[in-house]
């Protein structure tokens, strides 16, 4: 189903798919919600992954942490409908564009799992940075969702 | 001027900037155009950087087919204004809202590198997957900005 990589012209400018899986057998992937435009999260596919979601136009992702296929939404309801994937020039990252109506995608409980942002200027090497929330609200109780699960964060 | 990764909570509820960088010491970056909300680019950066793109409110990433940190736009410029820099819940990805006013970001020369979008539904193992470019007009011509730069897309 996907085209050998064999020449720098074709992946770029040519019209089949030709992902380039790393070391890992992963390509990274980017979440969007279709309607706000929001970066809802920064994920991983295996071609297993890649393939139920083009297949199904649900989001499944491969957990590094769990590392197992995982279909987004399972345990919390929040499922992604894709809209769209779209893939980059060298074919080595994916772009989801997906629906999750007014759900959430983030395992801490937020709608985005960007809910920080980094001040920009100088930087006091002495210091920490200090970020600001942009989300304030949880849209769920991941306690409540996930009960005894793991928490994929890993340090 | 990163705080230590040392639980779980204070990564993903914390204030303190813990980015976790992979064992090549690189953080995936997603790159929006902060007007018209496109995904421009995915990326890496290392430390080094970071902390330049932080200081300078410009992107700097750092090229892994040339092995060095890259002042974008700094040969086509088409250099990225950062408007805001936002990292994940488990800090191990970042999300860059630039400015590139009219501009593009992508070598091969369209404004996004995310220019071709993947059909979705059953797949037929037995055919490649064939992508539709949903941006057709290029912004640059490649080969006189770059002249005999080598392309940094590998097979």
């Amino acid at each position: 189903m996907f085209k050998k990589r064999e020449n720098v012209v074709e992946i770029e400018e040519g019209n089949f798919l030709s992902p380039k899986f790393d070391n890992d057998g992963l390509i990274p992937v980017i979440t969007m919600c279709h309607k706000t435009k929001e970066i809802l999260m920064h994920g991983y596919m295996n071609t297993e992954a890649l393939k139920k979601t083009i297949e199904n136009k649900e989001a499944y992702y491969f957990s590094r942490s769990r590392k197992t296929i995982w279909h987004k939404g399972k345990t919390s309801g929040f499922i992604q409908k894709v809209i769209e994937i779209k893939i980059d020039d060298d074919q080595d990252s994916l772009c989801l564009i997906v629906d999750i109506g007014d759900g959430a995608s983030c395992h801490v409980g937020y709608r985005s799992c960007f809910y920080r942002t980094i001040p920009l200027g100088p930087i006091d090497n002495a210091r920490q940075v200090k970020m600001k929330f942009t989300e304030t609200e949880k849209k769920f109780d991941p306690e409540k969702v996930y009960k005894d699960q793991p928490n994929p964060t890993k340090i």
